[in-house]
C-alpha cells in the first residue's frame, strides 16, 4: 500500500483513494468517512486529513444506504414573495439547523403542478422528509405517495383533510373572528373580506354565479377558508344574517386584491371596514383606498392578517393579527425530525396561537 | 424473461425490474429511461409504462454518471425575509422551468459559514450549477473551489472580484448617484445614506474610529460599497466635499437601521434627506422618522433602493431605483446554463439597468 500512487487528474477522489492516502483499509476509510462502527480515533483523523486532502465528496446516495439518512429536509413553499412564508422559512432553516440538518427549499407560486414537480425532484435528492404548504387542499396525492413511501410530510399552513400527515398551523378561524370582532366594537356594521385563496377558478355556472356575490375556487387552500368562516361567525354573533354582501375573494394570479377592493368601493353602500386575510391583500387594499381618495382610518378601516416590518413602518401603522411565523416553522421541523425518526404515533394537529395587535388603522366609521 | 415475477414488498424497484416488466433487456430499459441511445418508440413506451406502473425512481446519481446532468441548479440567496431576493428567487425560479431546470434554494441570512455549508450541500445534491448572491467579497474560497471542480458558479447581485466566474448585477454606482441628484436637485444639502453592507464587524481602532464618521465592515458586499462611491460621487459634483458626515453604515444582524437613523436625526444639524439602500433600510428610516414625530416628504424626504409592493401602497408613495430583479434571475440563470452545457468564454460581467421611479417621498428641505 503506497500513500503516493496518484489518480488520474480530474477523476474524483474514491474512497480506496482516501484509504490509500491514509494507510488504512477500504473497509476502515468507509466506516470512519460515513461515521459509523468502530474506528480507532488516530484512523479517524488520518482518514478525514486525507479526504480533505483529497477534496474527496462523499457519495452521500451510498451513505444514506448504510444510515438510511441524509439530514437533509425539503420544504415547499406556496409563494415566496409572501413576508409570510418568507418569515416561516427563515423559522425552517434556523431550526433545522440547530437540529442538524440542512434544508432544500423549493417555491411552487401557487401552482399545483410545480408542487409535484418540487415533490419529485426533492425526493430524487434523498431528502429525509418534507415540509409543505400545499397549494391545494384536495390534489394531493403525491404528497400522500411520498408519505407512504417512507418520506414524511408534515404540512404547514395549510390543512389537507384526505392525508393522514402530521400539520402545524394557526387558529384561523378564531384569530379572523377576534379581527372582525375589532371592526365591529369600533362601531361597524359594513364590513368588508378580501382574500385569494386558491389556484383553480371557480366553476363558471350561472347558479353558482347567482347564489354568492362571489364564488369559491372549485379547491381552496383551508387558511383561506377558515379565516372566511370566523368573518362569518363574528358577523353572525353581531346580528348580521348576510354575511356574503361584502365578500370578495379571487385566485391567484387571476385577480387582483386592489380590483377586488375597488369593486367593493364602487358599491352604493360600500364597506366602512376591510379585513385582509393576508399582508398582500392588506398592500392590494391601501392603493385601492388611495385610488378612491379615503384616508385610512377615516374613511376606512383596516385589519389583516400578518405582521409586516411596512405595516409597523407606515403611517398609519396597521393594526394586525400576528402569526408566530419563526415558531410555526420550528415546530414543523421538529414534528418532522420525530417522524423521521421513526414516531408512529396518530398525526398530530399542532395549532398556535396567534395575537392581535392593535395600532391605528381601526377607526369608527365615517359620520359615526 | 417473465413479466409478473414479483420483487420482495418495500425493495424499491430497479432498473432489472422495469426490464421485466416491459419485456425488454436491461440495456434497453436503461437506455429508454436516462433517455439516450437508440431505442423504438415502442419499447420507449412500453418501459415507460412500466416504470410508471413499478414505481420506478430513477437513480439520479447513476443518471447523472451517464448524462452529465441532474438538469437541476443550486441558488444561494442572502436574505429570503428581503423582497429584493424574494423576486429575484422568482425570476430564477420561472426562467429555470421555462429551460427544463429544476431550482434548489438555500438561504444563508448573510452569513459566510452558512453559505460554505449550502455550497458543499447543494454539490452533494450533484446540481449542475450555482446561482450565488455571495455573503462576503473576499472570503469565496468555496465558490472557487466549487467552480474550478466543473460546478459553475454564477455571481447575482453582488462581485466578487478574485472570482473568475460570470456575474449579473446593476449599475450600482450610477443608480446611487442619479438618486442622489434627485435629493440635491430638490434643494437638499444634508443628505444622509443609511447601509448595512457585511457580516463582520469593522476592527475596533481608535484610529479608524476618528477617521470616519462611521467604519465600513471589514468584509463589506460590493453592492453596498458601490452604492456608497455613487452617493459620494454624487456629492461631490455638487461641490460638497464632505462626504461621510451623513454617511452611517452597519453589519447585518448587529445594527438595525432605525438605530442608525435616530442617531443622524439627533444630530444638532440633522439631514433633510434621506438615501436608503434597501427597502428594508427605509422601513428602519420611516420607523425612525415617526418616532422622531417627522413627517415624510415635508420634514424628511427619502429615496430608496428597490420598488416594493408597500412603496407603492404607502402614504406619501415613496420614490425608489426599481431593480429588474425578474431579469437579474433570468439572466443569471442564462449564464449558469451556458457555462454548463461547457462555454469557455472568459468570465462576462452583465450590468443591466435601473430604473428611478419618482413617487411623493422628496421635497424640498424644511424651510426652503
Amino acid at each position: 500500500m503506497t500513500t503516493n500512487r496518484s489518480r488520474p487528474a480530474g477523476r474524483p477522489a474514491t474512497i480506496p483513494d482516501v484509504a490509500r492516502e491514509a494507510g488504512v483499509s477500504r473497509s476502515t476509510a468507509s466506516r470512519a468517512l460515513a461515521d459509523y462502527g468502530s474506528v480507532s480515533p488516530d484512523a479517524r483523523e488520518r482518514v478525514r486529513a486525507a479526504a480533505e486532502k483529497l477534496g474527496y465528496r462523499p457519495n452521500l446516495l451510498a451513505r444514506s444506504m448504510i444510515t438510511g439518512r441524509t439530514h437533509t429536509l425539503g420544504a415547499i413553499v406556496a409563494d415566496i414573495q409572501n413576508p409570510f412564508f418568507a418569515g416561516v422559512t427563515r423559522g425552517i432553516t434556523d431550526a433545522a439547523r440547530a437540529a442538524g440538518y440542512q434544508v432544500l427549499l423549493a417555491n411552487t407560486d401557487e401552482d399545483v403542478a410545480a408542487e409535484r414537480a418540487a415533490v419529485k425532484m426533492l425526493r430524487d435528492k434523498h431528502v429525509d422528509g418534507l415540509i409543505v404548504a400545499p397549494a391545494a387542499t384536495t390534489e394531493t396525492g403525491h404528497l400522500a405517495a411520498a408519505h407512504a413511501a417512507g418520506c414524511p410530510v408534515v404540512l404547514l399552513d395549510r390543512q389537507a383533510p384526505g392525508l393522514p400527515a402530521d400539520s402545524v398551523t394557526v387558529d384561523n378561524h378564531g384569530a379572523a373572528q377576534d379581527a372582525v370582532r375589532r371592526l365591529l366594537a369600533a362601531g361597524h356594521r359594513r364590513i368588508a373580506l378580501v382574500s385569494l385563496l386558491g389556484s383553480a377558478p371557480p366553476a363558471d355556472t350561472g347558479a353558482e354565479r347567482a347564489a354568492a356575490a362571489t364564488p369559491l375556487p372549485t379547491d381552496p387552500v383551508s387558511t383561506g377558508l377558515e379565516r372566511i368562516e370566523g368573518y362569518r361567525a363574528a358577523l353572525r354573533e353581531a346580528g348580521l344574517s348576510d354575511t356574503d354582501t361584502y365578500l370578495r375573494t379571487g385566485t391567484f394570479h387571476r385577480e387582483d386584491p386592489a380590483d377586488l377592493t375597488a369593486d367593493l368601493l364602487a358599491l352604493p353602500e360600500p364597506p366602512t371596514a376591510v379585513f385582509a386575510t393576508d399582508s398582500m391583500i392588506a398592500l392590494g387594499v391601501l392603493s385601492a383606498a388611495r385610488d378612491h381618495g379615503l384616508r385610512v382610518p377615516d374613511d376606512l378601516s383596516l385589519v389583516t392578517f400578518d405582521d409586516t416590518d411596512w405595516a409597523r413602518a407606515v403611517r398609519p401603522r396597521v393594526s394586525v393579527v400576528a402569526q408566530p411565523v419563526q415558531e410555526l416553522g420550528a415546530r414543523a421541523v421538529h414534528s418532522l425530525i420525530t417522524r423521521i425518526e421513526g414516531a408512529t404515533r396518530p398525526p398530530e394537529h399542532t395549532v398556535l396561537d396567534t395575537e392581535y395587535i392593535d395600532r391605528e388603522s381601526i377607526a369608527p366609521p365615517p359620520g359615526a
